[in-house]
């Protein structure tokens, strides 16, 4: 039986090779995803996002727990800015691993940060897809809340959460200010501290400042992740969201945005490989590269210069 | 007097102005670019990235202060992924403007993280070849050590800095371990809490563990930013791996490879937009999304179309 066949019969070591594949970038992930594609959109997607040290990997555990509860299977993504030189993502990895080890309704994938030509976007969105086709009911995407590619991968999702930790610096704040406008549920974990109802308060403020009053309320909620604490109603008001979704035709609206996006970073990562590809020939590339070092041409020029070989 | 003139004789007003025209995505701005390139590659360019709450900002402010007081001139590029949303970027550089503000040889230029085709990357080295034009003799690059464009940004520079701070959490340091094969120097800065030393033990373990033993060897230092305390020390260490540069011919080769990026990444953005400008034309691009929505196509299969219709 080939691997397509195994991952639809939802077996995990057989999509772990394909993420595999697909992180190595190697053409055979590509054919396996396009027979996988009509068998995708039945998973629903739920980005958590917050800055390093609010706790979201609990969090992410804790939800998985909940959910799991409630029968459902989950696949959780982990997109983790560590560098192979320590191999933090790997570890953190492990130690969840053992959390669900004995569970076949959990699998998590971890996918590290990789040269800025190496779609990290669309690499995790194929784990997503690779997930849904082999049945996961809920698809968790875990990522620090910095970097455009990161807050990209979170936009993408169908619910979208927020974390955040009571007194944090005044930089933290700003950091969290760049994801405000993606949160559909805020949630403010370790929140024994004494200060969690003030930024509660606070991010209320921040989005009464910010956004409209149609559709869909962006909702605060306090978690102690650790214990447990307030982790069920978050849940519930993640199932609650989805419910929205689904009466609002916002799914549908949400899913459009998702293949528009899907595509163009596909796009933008095939193209520019198309047209090096063509250009590339007999070292032509080094030597503009060359000259631009060199100030003989600008960057601006060259890529004209690029552009016209190639045809467009 | 037009817009190029002005800014090669260090006008900073211009220089704004033509920073904007970039951020805006003006074609006017490509063609001052290509103008201003030849005279481009005099600045040295330093990258200062770490998390959140490290005091970066400072640190940079302070540096400046040590390379004004060697009556060097200096231009800051703060790449922050704040939002439009509730303006923090543009906070944090009132602030550090009124500092600087009587001082005609320190330029600040805050950039706002924006959509994932904003090219931000390649916005942030325009702004950069700017500054170098504009006669700046260092450009200090300031960015939050996390995120695949934020990296790439550093290791753009010729010297990259990486900034910590004692007693941190496991996460923190993962997302160190993100940075830690770029850092040429590293700081760990709030070195009067007690745990400094551990801090900086640990890095140097990480270094030992990780590195070759040719070329520069990365050094680890010890600053309070907000009394000033190291930074000379700082700056100096700056000086010395500038000067390793310019003995090793490292300069040289750290332009070829800032060359090659600055390309790739511009080459990325333009023939994206000329593919879709192609293909575009009466909705044909808005029907292959809904297409791939509904799973009447998957995206690998769309790209490869638009592809062929390209003529690529």
């Amino acid at each position: 039986m080939d691997l397509v066949q195994k991952i639809l019969q939802g077996d995990a070591r057989s999509a772990a090779r394909l993420m595999t594949m697909i992180e190595n970038g190697s053409p055979e992930a590509v054919s396996a995803l396009k027979s996988l594609y009509p068998h995708t959109g039945r998973a629903y997607v739920v980005g958590v996002t917050g800055p390093p040290g609010s706790g979201k990997s609990t969090l992410t555990d804790r939800i998985t727990e909940e959910l799991r509860r409630r029968d459902k299977t989950v696949g959780i993504v982990a997109v983790d800015p560590t560098s192979p030189f320590t191999g933090g993502a790997i570890l953190a990895d492990r130690i969840r691993m053992q959390r669900h080890s004995l569970d076949p309704g959990v699998f998590i994938r971890s996918m590290a940060t990789r040269g800025h030509l190496g779609g990290l976007a669309r690499a995790t969105n194929d784990v997503v897809d690779v997930l849904d086709a082999a049945g996961k009911d809920y698809i968790l995407i875990e990522t620090v809340g910095v970097g455009q590619d990161e807050v990209e991968v979170v936009r993408a999702a169908h619910t979208s959460v927020v974390v955040a930790v009571p007194g944090m610096g005044d930089e933290i704040q700003a950091i969290k200010a760049g994801v405000m406008e993606i949160g559909d549920l805020f949630v403010v974990n370790k929140a024994d501290r004494e200060s969690a109802d003030k930024t509660v308060m606070e991010i209320e403020m921040m989005l009464h400042l910010g956004k409209a009053t149609e559709g869909w309320q962006p909702r605060v909620l306090k978690t102690v992740a650790v214990r447990s604490e307030g982790v069920g109603e978050l849940t519930e008001a993640i199932l609650e969201h989805q419910a929205f979704l689904q009466k609002d035709e916002g799914r549908r609206q949400k899913w459009k945005e998702r293949s528009h996006w899907v595509f163009l970073e596909l796009l933008q990562e095939r193209v520019t490989a198309r047209v090096i590809e063509k250009v590339a020939v007999n070292g032509t590339l080094d030597r503009l590269i060359e000259r631009i070092a060199a100030r003989e041409t600008d960057p601006y020029s060259a890529v004209e210069e690029v552009l016209k070989k190639a045809g467009l």
